[in-house]
């Protein structure tokens, strides 16, 4: 294993032995490309040709459409999500769920490479020989932003702070999405429930037909039925969904905020992947050096 | 990008260079009018409309309209919420449920412009600079006591103490009185199942007539009914807005809090400009110097 | 604005200027005799009132009356909460309940200002001119107790810990002793749901007689309406208005913890009024000082 | 009250005046005898007696008895439970049920004066002198550990350290002890609800003998019935009253941690009163000192 | 009791007197072959066994099978489940299962007894004298890493830092795989109520023939009967024995974490015992110094 002694050696301004700088730049290079998130596309479109299967072999699909049911359940929670949030929320909330479909995508292991061999030319040139570095990273907001704020000579401290403080604000954006969602899964069966209560009182006003008991109910049952495949089907997913994600980003971003911290420090790149090598899991652990 | 080199000179009277104090007075001026919510007013005028008309289409919208059932489930949720506070904050609930339609608007972004505009003139004529900028401020309470304390000659660690205190108590003081709507919407519920098993009570001692237990059960499930609207079309509807207003009030307080901070610090503007970023959502970003 | 320039001049023993200790002798003094929750007392008389014409209307009062069933739900939760807690808890809570009914009250702003006056007397006589006020202050435990630190000459961040951890342990109290009836309106619908099952299983039983059906439906329902008018009308509410109680209370003895600590702290008055007033809120700010 | 002048002197061998070791001896010594906590048990034997008398007044108690439905639901539970942990945490649990019949009890108060006793002979004969009364303390491991601490003369913090450390560790124990019941607790109605529904679906699969479907039906509801029996009359209690005894018990130990600490720092056990004091309930005070 | 004194003497190479090197070297050894869990399987086996007794009593247990409800809830499931996370995450929480079933043994006393055993040799020849060790202790990656840094010559505070992250981040991705299983559990309910809505809906819309009412029900009860199913008896009680199971190896961790830092900081090993018997339950303590 690595020797760490010189790990805080103030300002190497030449690295020597064992870092390899004519490599990195390709790894540095990158591009988040949204991808179509197939395991949402799928699901859902599964789920739903499951419910819709049911209803097809139980004989009259038809039985399962209801306008004013629909209109109660969905323009209903659309208004009561709306009361709870502001128009721009429930619109971006939308955008949102877009996002659970379609994601840029940036695996930890490849940002832990990526910032490694960054700090590997920062070693060699000292941290103003990433100026060059700059262009290439503009395909991530965020990578770009941290390693800027080196170049600049922000120190090591200053920089972590900065970083994970966005990271912080960031990630409390997205609950607050995800929040509108998970909001709209409660409205959704509440909402099955005073249309089904609807039902049910007009139903009970008159039992004089006793053969027009039977489809009432059934109608009365649907807004529940609505209710339900609403917040378990759609919101509740999506929802948990944008959690993972978000999860996913801000993992990413620490990776970031703690490489461009450790070269404002002018730390050891050595020590630097054994911190990402506790962080990432057992399988994925980064092995840069020799 | 900006040197921030400077940053943490102690006491620049007069500063230098890329600072325009000519255009920020107009910036700074600004208004707190009332504003009508209108997500507030329009989704709760829709959502009712869509129950109004599921219940006319239905045939008999009267079925729906007891008096009794009205009293336990409204008058009920009020005398049991109060019980659990007093009336005071019942009151005050009252009052808050008004701030949900009628509200005091603030973008974050406007915020942080208008305090860069401040830290610039603080930065050419020194904290006392502000004292004639003070009157201008009396929009907004928060905001000139911000201004007030700087010019008072406060330290900024100081300020930054007695500022985010208060922004804490306020957030409590909101998280209150939602609490106050969110213990209704608990109640109401609560109250139609009780008038429910009343109903259904009295209906059961005497099934000698089965032409009258429909009746009797819709009356019955009437209190249900008007407190799964109570709960989910008002009272948990309107506290998660005041949840999400105090969220945004409090967003920009903490905004006029760090920038009076930095201002009593006598740091660099551009450096409270890099915090602002770090803090807005991504497409709101502030961009105050060149 | 005050100057807060000799804030923390290390031991003014005589004050001057604007202090005015003349008129501080009056605010000091002050009771906490017991007052009638009218919220309580009123909100609950008029719930029952409520339920109570509900069943007079429905024609029969009489079939909400069964003993058997207010044995198992009464009777169940009393014993059901003495398994999860000991005799000595369930008494305490029962004079807890009490506590909601019959309450000390005093207002955080009085509080505030009394603080102040004192404030204003220890800077102007020193902390040992505190002494002949403590004959005056017995009235409250708590402040008196804060006092006699200062007179005993403790140093304000010591007097601030013992305070701010008596404050705590308080608070952790009334906590249990809330949840002693939040457990309480748990235990009830369970036992109403047991009770019930009881009758159900009963019923189903000998279905021979179909006219008994229906009364003997009611009386098992009658264990869940207990239940629910048990949890929802008794218990949950007062678990309620003694957590709020004990937050108003905690507040009053954090604003003496905070009084008391500036004074050890010998700190400038104006300074505590400062800090009081981020503290109150907006309507009931205390200006003591012109 | 008590000058706390010299409470920081660092090694006072000999006291002198108000400290009377002569009482102390007698105080230290105690025990703790196992007690039955006649709360648990007559609150469960009350509880099943109420039921039971429902039961008998219902005229057939043998219809609550069947053999296979108490296999779902006890059996099940059990079952289930298992897989949720491991069999050595099961059986342990069941070993902790019996810590909520049979318990040892000590009293914060007697604990306090304890504590304040041995710090008073510490303060005459320095911390060696707690040497011989370390006999007398084997009836508390807890104490007898911090005793010893102090005694080895590790200094103050250190003993604060190891102690909370341990509380702590104790605290996790038990919570996950009380973990065991209550998941029980969440187990024993889902097996209910399952056993209902498996009877349910025989019903109804043969709905031709109409005689036959109300005993089918009670049958059915009994594991419901047993569900509801298991977790709110047992399980869930005894997992709150684990809690609670938990509770006090963290808080004896708290002030023997609190009062070693004190000793090994050597201060004035005076101040340990008032520290004593601010955690200990109005009532139970303690006034060792004149 | 040992004494304390010389605990924190900064680099004793060779130890003296009551450290007997002699025996270590037998008690490091160790494995951690996989072991069966035998309460996860027997547990499982056992509760479906008594449900399929339940169903077989019953008289036709093949009322209990039907392909569209099984295809409804278990693939309804598991499609929902992949919308909230993705095809990575489903697929590891499959192996994670496993995990469940399977699992690799140690004992935290076991733990405790071979890091005391390591720290007597690092006494004694000094912590490089580790070297030779870390053959042996290939067969637990963390405590081969944690005995490396040490051997590494690591810093004390650097080594506890580096692997209380590492046990930080692996209880966050088992937290996260406990998720996927918690998050099912949540699901399969939710499907089994939209099922049994179609079923209801479907049965209620023609009534015609009131002897395929009965049968009907029982088909549309059967998706939430496999919803409870799958949920209490599968998902649950996994997610839980995984957190149990994620808590027991991070407190193994901890303790080697905890004893690797030690020896770094060239504690004295009789204080390591006493630390790691603050931690260990009162049966497991360790006494590896006479």
């Amino acid at each position: 294993m690595a020797n760490l002694e010189a790990t805080q050696s103030p300002a190497p301004k030449v690295a020597v032995g064992g870092t390899r700088p004519a490599r990195s730049r390709v790894v540095v290079r990158g591009t988040t490309k949204a991808r179509l998130d197939f395991a949402t596309i799928l699901g859902a479109i599964g789920a739903f040709a499951l419910i819709a299967t049911a209803m097809i072999l139980g004989g009259s699909p038809g039985a399962f459409i209801d306008l004013p049911a629909m209109l109660i359940v969905f323009g209903g929670t659309f208004l009561v999500t709306t009361i709870s949030y502001t128009f721009g929320d429930v619109i971006r909330a939308q955008s949102v769920m877009l996002r659970a479909i379609l994601y840029h995508v940036q695996h930890p292991r490849d940002a832990a490479l990526r910032m490694l061999s960054l700090a590997e030319q920062a070693r060699a040139k000292g941290p103003l020989g990433l100026q060059d570095q700059l262009d290439v990273l503009h395909y991530d907001r965020f990578l770009h932003k941290a390693v800027s704020l080196v170049v600049d000579g922000t120190p090591g401290d200053e920089v972590e702070r900065i970083l994970s403080r966005e990271v912080d604000a960031t990630s409390q954006r997205h609950l607050r999405s995800a929040g509108v969602l998970r909001r709209a899964g409660e409205v959704a069966p509440a909402m099955g429930l005073i249309g089904t209560l609807v039902g049910l009182v007009q139903m009970l006003g008159n039992l004089d037909d006793p053969s027009a008991i039977g489809p009432a109910m059934a109608v009365a049952l649907l807004t529940t039925f609505y209710g339900a495949i609403l917040a378990n089907m759609v919101f509740l997913p999506l929802a948990n969904k944008l959690d993972r994600n978000s999860g996913a980003e801000a993992m990413v971003k620490q990776i970031y905020a703690i490489g461009a911290a450790s070269i404002g420090r002018q730390e050891n790149p050595r020590r630097l992947e054994l911190t990402f090598n506790t962080i990432l899991p057992p399988g994925e652990q980064v092995k840069h050096f020799d």
